[in-house]
């Protein structure tokens, strides 16, 4: 029934024994032993996940959740709201960086629309609106805890449905006007981090206007005083509608045993959230890249992850974790097509 | 002739104009301008290095130079010297770590036997050998001036032929055991690093034999005098055969007007020679990974290169150069695929 605490029971500890024969495999491969670095962590890893160890990979997608933010009226990004929902449509029709991307990398784009301020139709469009966009944190809660609840259910039945038509790879993306200011409300609180280091410049904002962002998320946290220990509290007061949605792909993902690409620092709230709900989840996020924002390290840290590309990217959309599913296939063909010492005559070390 | 100063003086500063319509191109694509991050840096750089906007990568060679090093027998390294041929004729049948990851990228692997010390045939091996292996650099000089020179030469010799069949893309790669302690003397004198700062562990050596290697290399810059302000001297003395025949591969590659990308330590000692010979030719290099080498990060800086991934890699072989291939390709398709503001419908910021 995709309740909440169902699925996070649902998932898994990752399986030692096909790790343990991913090691044995490597360790025989013509190279030194770890030599190709995190490239065999991530072979191991999606060994351990599931529980192959040379496991398909071929059918990828990235789960690119959209919606508005109450708090944009507050001024804090270099955009208007309503590139929300033109980025929607750009997305749906193909022109988007991380189209470019995932067709490069021979990914699908899902784009969902879980909170968008517009009326949004496209046959391509998953239309699974909680409502039209957050309410203004730095005034009252951006939502209930149940619309963070059933932000979170829709996250996980997009994940359930994708790996139900076979896709073995998930990898989260967004697109919200006004989103690095949730995120950084969120790493401020769940990371325990002071909010000028939490904040960053989002799209690209000037000296003034970063310090604004900086007293609006102070703003926010001091009017709903989030209970740090109570990761849905903090989502639900200075969240995101896609922030939650992606946290139910990551908890989705993992309760169907695949691994979730993590892109930048939307994606890797949403990746702290998840972890906080459910610790377990985290075997299973791969973290793409460390992105030009700010906070993004010790969001990642506070999750655990290490990224493999430094690009200064800070686009989101899933750019990042396009880019690393290039890696994850390279990983997939060392595991299949290097020679063995043996195979190959040479000798060990 | 291939006269080193020729070649030097035959290397074109990028083309501004290029460059400045590339970045007009960018900024017209919806998202924020930057924000694609070293994509958009690599995008430009393709075009300063090429004249055209969108220029055609397709065709990418990775130049696997393989040589041995006398200072083997100094007991520097956890593999046997006999590694460096059975490599090459695993690079030859396809079966090592560089081969899977060119094939990934849609590359070839061009594999130059610049010196190693085996008589060595295949009907793909250029062979192209100045001597069997270097002296013993902790007894005398490595080579001398004339035989680096003549390495050199080939390494220029080996772009031309590339890029007169039309190979667009130049990476370097190697093979040979011992090169790390070569490249860490290199990185000593030229870089004017303390030994124990650019000596790492190689293939994976314990403490002990890392104590002993920075020894060698100590002894290996008293004995020999390299005169850093004249990176030829220092190159014969305490460098490598495939050192010097990539450094000639990154001089061909500038003269040719072809990117070339640096793979990791050894390679990036060719481009710390290179970049000293013709500082002309540092805009033409790309840098792949940091290579879990200690001294890795240092050598970049002294080029003057920041680096896209971070994987940990201590391979070598032209591996984190492929990887960085499907990065330049991403690049490419950004330039080709993205929609623009207008065509979108997107408002600017």
């Amino acid at each position: 029934m995709n309740e909440l605490q169902d699925v996070i029971g649902a998932i898994r500890p990752l399986r030692q024994e096909a790790k343990d024969a991913a090691s044995v495999h490597l360790d025989n491969l013509t190279k030194p032993p770890g030599s190709l670095g995190k490239l065999e962590d991530m072979a191991r890893q999606l060994a351990g996940i599931t529980g192959e160890v040379m496991p398909d990979m071929s059918r990828k997608a990235i789960v690119v959740m959209a919606a508005d933010h109450g708090v944009c009226e507050e001024g804090v990004s270099a955009f208007p709201q309503e590139v929300t929902r033109q980025m929607v449509m750009n997305f749906l029709q193909g022109g988007a960086a991380v189209n470019v991307l995932a067709r490069h990398a021979g990914a699908e784009v899902v784009c969902v629309d879980i909170g968008v301020n517009a009326d949004l139709e496209h046959p391509d469009l998953l239309s699974r609106k909680v409502r039209k966009g957050t309410a203004n944190m730095a005034r009252e809660a951006a939502m209930t805890r149940e619309e963070a609840l059933q932000a979170i259910r829709v996250g996980i039945e997009v994940a359930d449905g994708l790996a139900g038509r076979g896709v073995r790879v998930l990898a989260t993306g967004e697109m919200g006007i006004g989103n690095t200011t949730a995120s950084s409300a969120l790493l401020s609180v769940l990371g325990g981090i002071a909010v000028e280091e939490a904040v960053g410049r989002g799209t690209g904002i000037d000296d003034a206007r970063w310090l604004h962002k900086q007293e609006v998320v102070r703003r926010a946290i001091e009017v709903n005083k989030p209970d740090a220990d109570d990761a849905l509290d903090v989502l639900a007061k200075v969240g995101g509608l896609e922030i939650a949605g992606l946290t139910g792909v990551i908890l989705g993902a993992a309760k169907n045993a695949c691994p979730v690409v993590i892109d930048g620092f939307i994606s890797s709230a949403a990746a702290l959230v998840a972890s906080r709900l459910a610790p377990e989840s985290q075997p299973y996020m791969i973290a793409s890249h460390q992105s030009h924002e700010q906070g993004h390290g010790r969001m990642l840290e506070a999750v655990g992850l290490g990224p493999m590309l430094h690009m200064d990217m800070r686009l989101g959309e899933g750019t990042g974790a396009a880019l690393c599913f290039t890696l994850m296939d390279a990983a997939g063909k060392i595991m299949r097509e290097m020679a063995s010492f043996e195979s190959a005559g040479v000798s060990r070390g």
